[in-house]
């Protein structure tokens, strides 16, 4: 950590317990540096980074001031998606935005790309390096069908902390969540089966439901405890369901982590009426909450959760290693991966077991929960500052996503369109429904650096959806 | 090439152009070492390198002579199979191969590897490493959904001597080519479809049919010209199939080229019915011909050839760098790859557009076409030499598979049962029919290099086949 972001911390600390009151002045650039030995230009990159959190104010002339007390926003209600099977569209304004992520001209509000510019990333580099210099043979070959054993080993140990309690025979190695989530329905589901799934929810599942051809019934999911248990059984009682998509971690889009109560009464659900729970726990490891929160698969007794993750979110989205456990299911799907996908590359396992063996996950993993965070509360307050009046705005307990939900009238796939040609991506709410719903609500991802660019698109947004208002 | 290498090859034109005649002596040791001014341990290596190749045989105490000619084994005649769809199993089988693989302590006749030992793949660990080092933010990061321009821009080239002319945006890498067919055949076909293929056919795609939930029908195939396109037509006239997969260069298992005016006559078949051709080319830059053979998808003029092939064989499966081009499924099966798949690991992406653009692949291909060349002739003659008379061996035009049909009476699913137990492992033939035929079949690999080891279990091998006859 530089010397400024250290003085920030002591100063947003003193702000936060108080020892600096809300409006009270903050001691002048020079008596600061003099207090603390740091130069006149770490105090004022301070200050900057402090201003830009909005916890203070600057006054022309007069020096900075704690900023006013606002009231938080908002969370967003419970959804409301309609109860009945539909199949998914709207593949072309994924792609769409898929294309953006590649052009470097655009911003990628709309992405779900971790940060990966961090100093902490470099030891996986120098793995992948001299994985690619000294196992020749290993990184040349085919890889063992399930994964490489050392990374199965490494991603056990780090599964403990869940409350999962698996051995590394337990795990198939994938090349990223999605591919993890593709085998576990290819397994379980034929074209033309129902699946349940959390609303909002993640488009890129969405879209692997439309490929198989499964389709979908949309459960109400509420913001901060996540799926409504008994919207889900009363759906389980009219639908012939085959299983459950859940995000009960860090959930995308929403943030909630669901209560511990409502993880097993889920799973106690799946059991009375024998379905499959499809756990995807990609942001899990991204939470804020020490120990990180408990899996549903650590509860299942009967081998019908199949968890699916990946380093992607946590670690690198290049290294594509994911993983499934497959419970009940692991010969089958352990089949269908040499069928529909052969074996995985073997330089980036091998690189991804020597950053979790040697500790460096673990720290790294810790610096971005942090990171992160703040990232999201800085994004919060411009939310607030550059927003219409009543919005929405979800306080996740994870990840690295912000769900805004805007007034009724906002159309959000008419605002993202003319962001576009600002060179702006954002993601408009209705990706996340299979029914076309959440056009008043936009998906910011927050793992990108609150600078003062990002803070300008924040000002463009809100200028937009506040033309769209009248 | 070392030393011996060179002299043994010399010697090898020499009784090849009849200088040196069948069963004629060869000149001693010592003075072929003063006439070349080598050692005499050069010229004995060199000489031991033409006995394992089975040109000179030594009789004890007066010196090598020239071997005499044998007769070729004759070659399989056109296959048989049952003519309705079928369901495919045996998964069991492929699944104890796959795992000997791993098992260093065993021979693995039965494996699709190919040899990752040559120094000419050298550049390409070395640009891994560099890739490593020097791309991070490419390196970590998500690849573009396409794959890698770069790298399809060099595919594009590459493909130029197949008669394929495409763009690179009409390419999609996948990780490898079991996963180009698996997305192919997920684009194109529902479960419960019917798929032609070609009798016998390789395990993977077969177990990839049965995953998918899709039925087979094996058409009798040619070992020298390929399927039978009288067989198709009839079965297409029977039977609502939806498409054909082939594998027309340099066959695995059978090793054939279909001739030219054959491949554009099945091409004109599934136009007159309407069918998609799945084209695996995996083999094809293992031609042993100069210029390699076309594809069939080089005629193709209305997008139905879906054209699969990857770097696995001809440089390394570890890269996990495969493509399919999809003609009119190509947005299709672009989604299909979000969907199920994701995007795959950059590093290796970047590593091998590398080692094409450089030029590397070339001269790693130019040789490994000798070596695989020779490697199949020797094995060859070991099976002439120690397997029961009466034996058909297939005459790979490429690649690096040997496929041997054996006395009726021979069932090779028992024998490779008992030749675990020596730690051999081999691939009896009916692993590559959906109906169970060719048990009297076996494929060996001849990647692997043909010293005293592998001429030695292709003496326990045919020993085992012959007590099985018995």
């Amino acid at each position: 950590m530089t010397r400024y972001q250290h003085l920030a911390n002591l100063l947003a600390e003193r702000i936060e317990q108080g020892l600096y009151r809300h409006g009270e002045k903050l001691p002048s650039v020079r008596s600061l540096s003099q207090q603390h030995g740091v130069s006149i230009s770490t105090v004022q990159q301070a200050y900057q980074t402090l201003e830009m959190r909005q916890l203070i104010t600057p006054q022309p002339r007069s020096g900075y001031f704690v900023a006013p007390r606002k009231a938080q926003p908002p969370v967003p209600p419970m959804s409301r998606p309609v109860q009945r099977p539909v199949e998914i569209t709207q593949w072309d304004q994924v792609l769409d935005m898929l294309e953006g992520h590649h052009d470097s001209s655009i911003v990628p509000f709309s992405s779900g790309i971790p940060d990966v510019s961090q100093p902490s990333l470099k030891p996986l580099w120098r793995e992948l390096s001299r994985v690619a210099q000294h196992n020749l043979k290993s990184v040349l070959g085919y890889d063992q069908l399930p994964g490489s054993r050392e990374l199965r080993q490494q991603i056990a140990r780090l599964m403990l902390d869940s409350g999962s309690v698996i051995d590394a025979d337990d795990i198939v190695i994938t090349s990223g969540s999605q591919s993890a989530m593709s085998l576990a329905l290819l397994t379980v589901c034929q074209p033309g089966d129902i699946v349940a799934i959390e609303s909002p929810a993640y488009y890129g599942t969405m879209q692997l439901l439309r490929g198989l051809g499964i389709k979908v019934i949309e459960i109400p999911t509420d913001s901060d405890t996540g799926i409504s248990i008994e919207a889900l059984e009363l759906a389980l009682e009219q639908w012939p369901i085959k299983g459950v998509i859940l995000v009960p971690n860090c959930n995308n889009p929403l943030g909630f982590i669901m209560p511990e109560a409502r993880k097993r009464a889920v799973l106690s659900l799946a059991q009375r009426h024998d379905i499959v729970i499809f756990e995807d726990d990609v942001y899990g490891e991204l939470a804020t909450e020490y120990p990180r929160p408990r899996t549903i698969h650590s509860w299942d007794i009967d081998g019908r959760v199949i968890l699916c993750s990946s380093l992607t979110k946590s670690v690198a989205p290049g290294l594509r290693v994911g993983w499934a456990v497959p419970g009940r299911y692991h010969d089958k799907l352990l089949h269908m991966k040499y069928a529909v996908i052969g074996t995985n590359v073997p330089a980036t396992q091998l690189a991804a077991a020597a950053f979790i063996r040697e500790g460096h996950y673990h720290r790294h993993v810790r610096r971005m929960r942090q990171i992160y965070q703040r990232n999201m509360e800085i994004f919060t307050c411009w939310a607030q500052e550059y927003f219409p009046c009543g919005i929405c705005v979800t306080r996740p307990k994870g990840g690295f996503m912000l769900w805004v939900e805007l007034p009724e009238q906002v159309d959000m796939v008419c605002v993202a369109r003319q962001l576009c040609r600002l060179k702006i991506q954002v993601a408009p709410g209705s990706l996340f429904s299979a029914s076309g719903k959440y056009r008043n609500c936009v998906r910011i991802n927050c793992a990108l650096a609150p600078d003062e660019k990002h803070r300008e698109v924040m000002q463009k947004l809100g200028n937009a959806i506040k033309v769209a208002m009248t």
